[in-house]
Order: C-alpha cells, then sequence, then structure tokens
C-alpha cells in the first residue's frame, strides 16, 4: 500500500552548521533513514517547506491540506515542528478518504538519541492500521488533533484531559 | 493502556564480546531505548529467554505462550529472532483478549544503522491500533502468522502470496 | 601519566533544546566519551567555562591560563570552540613546562555523524609524544598558534602559507 | 605528510550478517570515516587482508612486513585485531626509516559504542608527532612492541611491568 510523505520542516530535520554557529532546517533525512530500514512499502516523499513549526502562517496550513487533497494515496504521514503540530492537525480535519498521522521530533535526526527514527516507526506502524482521520504520533501515544498539548518542560505530548 | 515487552532474544539483542571474538545475546536494550525516547505509556519489560531464534524449541514456544496467557496487559509485544518468528507467532494463535505483535531486526539494536529501533516503532504503532490476535511487525509491514516468510537474500520478510 | 582536560565550551559540547528551539552549550559529554573508550590513562576533567569561542574575551584567557599555571598536570587538552581556538592558543604560548594541546569540533560531540571523537582521540595522541608547547590539533593535523586559520568555507584548519 | 593505511582485518572491521547469523570481516570502514572527519591529510588505504587475528600467520606477518618495505610514505597506520597486534608489532621491529603505529578496536567500527573512531584518532595522532620504529597505540596509551599485554577481562591493553 503506497504512502505519501509530506515534510514541512521542524527539528526533526535540523542540522548544525558551524560556520554560522546557528541550526538549520535542511533536507529531511527520513528518504534515507527508511532505505537504511530496508522498508517494504511504496513511498513519495514530497517536501513541501522547511520551517520552524512556529513560523507556519494559515497559509502554509491551507498549502499542505491542498497538496494532500490531490494525493493519490490514502495514507499520508507529515513530519512537522512539534510547537505547533496540533493546530496544523485541526487544520487538516475533514479531508474524506484519507487517513493522515503527523510525527516530528524533540531531538534533530542527526543526533545519536534521536527520538525521529522510533516517531517515524510508531508514527508509520499506526498509519497502516487506523482509519480515516487526522491523528498525532508522538511519544509511543496516538492522539485527536484537538486533546493534545506539548508539555515543553517534560519534553512530551499529553492528552488534555 | 499498559503494554507487555517479553524479550526473548534474536539479533536484536546481541552484543559484541572481544574476548571470545564472538557475539552472544545479552540483556536487551528495549528499556534503555525507551527510556531515550521518553515514551508516555506504562510498559513492563520481562526477560523470557535469551536464544538465538533458531535453537527455540517447541517447548520454547509453550512457555512464551503460557507466560502471555497469565499477563494481566493486554497489549503484547514480543522481540524476537527473525529466523522463526513466523513460527512462534503460529504458536501463540488463539490466545483469547490479547493484542500480540512480534518484532525483531536485522541488525543488532547496538549497530549505528540497526533497523531496531524504527522496527520496535513500527511495532508499537501497530500493537496501538490492531484488533485483538497475532501479527508480526517487520520493514514496515503488518504480516498475519502463516502468510509470511522472511526473504534472507533481500533482508527482509515478506507477504507468500 | 596524567592528563588535565579543560572544557571552555565550544561548538563540541553543544546540545539541542527543543523548548527553546536552539543549541545550547552543556556538561562537556568527555568524561563519558573517555569512559566509553576505556582509556588507560589518568585524567581530570576541568569545567572552565561555556561560551561560543566568539564571544570569549581576554579575561576570559587570563583565566584559562592562570588555571593552566596552577596544574600538576604536565599534559593539558584545551576543548574550545573553533572560531577563536588559534587565538586562545597563542594567548598561553609561554608557559613553561606544559604541553598543551587545543581541539574541538565542527558538529556536536552528540552528533552522529561528530568529528569531536576522532578529534579527542588524535588531540590525546599528540598529547603523549609533542614536545613542551602549546598546539592546535584539528582535521588530522597539528598547528602551531600563529600559522593556522579556519576555512570556514572547506569547514577545516589549514596551515597559513 | 603522506600515510599509509594498512588494513589487515579484526574486530575493528567487523559486520553481522544476519543471513548467517554471525559476524565477519568486511571491507574497512577507515576510508569512510576519514572522509567524514574532513581529515587534512594524503592517505591511501591498502587493504592486505581479513583476517581474525587469532589466525594470522607468520606468512601473513611477512606480507604485511613486506608490503611496508615498499611503500613511499614514511608514516604507517596498521588497524589490526588484538589479540596478535602485539605479535605483529614484534614482526615489523627494524624497519627503518619509517614510523609504524597498529591500532584496532574492542567493539566493532560499526557498533554506536565502539572505540573504533577514538582509537583511530589516537593512533594518527601519535604517529604525526612519533619518531621512526613500532608502536602500539590502544587505550588512550602508546606501547613498545615487546612490552604490552591485552588484558581480556578488563578489555585494554596494558604495560607488562
Amino acid at each position: 500500500m503506497a504512502i505519501a510523505i509530506l515534510t514541512v520542516g521542524g527539528t526533526i530535520d535540523k542540522d548544525y552548521f558551524d560556520a554560522l554557529s546557528e541550526y538549520q532546517i535542511t533536507e529531511s533525512p527520513i528518504h534515507e533513514l527508511l532505505h537504511t530500514f530496508n522498508v517494504n512499502f511504496d513511498y513519495q516523499v514530497i517536501p513541501v517547506m522547511k520551517k520552524d513549526s512556529l513560523d507556519m502562517t494559515d497559509e502554509d496550513r491551507s498549502k499542505v491540506r491542498d497538496i494532500i487533497n490531490t494525493l493519490e494515496q490514502k495514507l499520508v504521514l507529515v513530519t512537522h515542528g512539534t510547537d505547533t503540530m496540533a493546530q496544523t492537525a485541526q487544520a487538516l480535519e475533514g479531508i474524506s478518504d484519507k487517513t493522515i498521522v503527523l510525527t516530528g521530533a524533540m531531538k534533530p535526526a542527526r543526533f545519536k538519541d534521536t527520538d525521529a527514527v522510533f516517531n517515524i516507526g510508531f508514527a508509520l506502524g499506526a498509519l497502516r492500521t487506523l482509519q480515516q482521520g487526522v491523528y498525532l504520533a508522538m511519544n509511543g501515544e496516538i492522539f485527536a488533533p484537538g486533546n493534545v498539548i506539548k508539555n515543553r518542560s517534560a519534553h512530551r505530548f499529553e492528552q488534555i484531559s
């Protein structure tokens, strides 16, 4: 079953550049990762934007929604910054006939102790089995868009109630 | 929701010992991994055995089945060697009232390019969402116990038909 | 033979904090690294400051010099940011009776593709064998303080002439 | 200054093959490692053999010696299995006009917690600065060929007296 993977930026894709002593969002390492894990399904990586999620606008979210609406694939993974992932998830609700899972990372995928690989694995495992709808997959939990907050001090996503 | 994690050995848990110039199955690194990823669910790691899966006997499989039958948890992850994972999955069919997912790795979790972290993530994502039954989760696919083979030369699991 | 290891900050010690969406200099991971490599010599890690090397002042350099002057150890490794490493090396010239080697990294030690481990190994190998004096050890080369520049675009240190 | 790097096998070059459920010596990853670290010197990697060092014969050691004798380079790094590294070092004594440093690893370079990268860095740092002769560089120490043993239980090399 074919999967579309949209990358919109966020911590997961950050690299470190010494020349400026600042990090920047670069090409997503997801293609290289999935190749290493020798996954058995067809997928297409669609780079949409490279934004810190705090900088994402309503227009950006409309763009993501429009792209998903045009996809042939029924299964969609979105890698996203964590700060506004829930907001984007809410903006994607109501898309018919698709299962959409958003995930990201607290540590860039290029770190030794990154959570990116686990989160991508977890999100794909959920994506393969969930019914149509929009979900967040973080910290080994699956959340509904309107029922999740990022607990910054605990470095994890939690259910609201 | 609480998850039981049974470790029975296999490549995923192999370390390398120079003194003997051989690898050996050691304590599973799964607890350390899940701690690093800051997972949000309750889990219990239950070390059952440390066997290369080619060495697993019918008695070993009965033991795994008996332990699962006594568990309070409804969700069970089994980390297992890849060579006879499908055989063990078949031996676990018919356990009522549980969702059981088996996974493992082609490269030990202690390798830089291991598939263990992705596979554990994927298996847990599937475990959270699948209905009762027994499944294999490998290479980004979910398989039924009787409908999967390990393709040794391609280093991956594939559906039989 | 005992070695003193002074950490003053720089890229080598940077971690990433999602809550702030930025990299910051943290506790140096050097002690943990040397433990992993099972080194056979006595060493003492002395955290001096946690500065991006562009922020280091003449006063900071005097402080480093003063600390080195009081050390019992004859062999001194300094982990330092790359941008002003050469300047600090020059400020340490003339300390009598010590071999001092400065090193650092272009990618933080916490990255998968860091150069930190190689550079620390290389610097220590040089430190054990060099005569008294002050040296930079970067990119597999040993440099004299006044005869080296950081080539930013090539991400490496080079001899001036 | 140009460096010749001879690879003769050993733990440092071992990979794990699931199809066989065993570790085997493969192409040395040293070229890829040195590329990642962006080293600034010319080097040539010369694959000599792929042997567990317990299997090395006097003939093998003569071959290594003969190759070194024909090299243009004055600086020679040999990556070697740890069990008979000292024996090979003794077989290389007396080669005139070269500095030769042998190193290896207790954990394969492909492991997350390998000592290979540190050891290669350390050996190269020593190689750049040592006088002519033959040396072992392991565990952050430089040893003379006849004055070192591998302490198996402590997983490290130690001076004899």
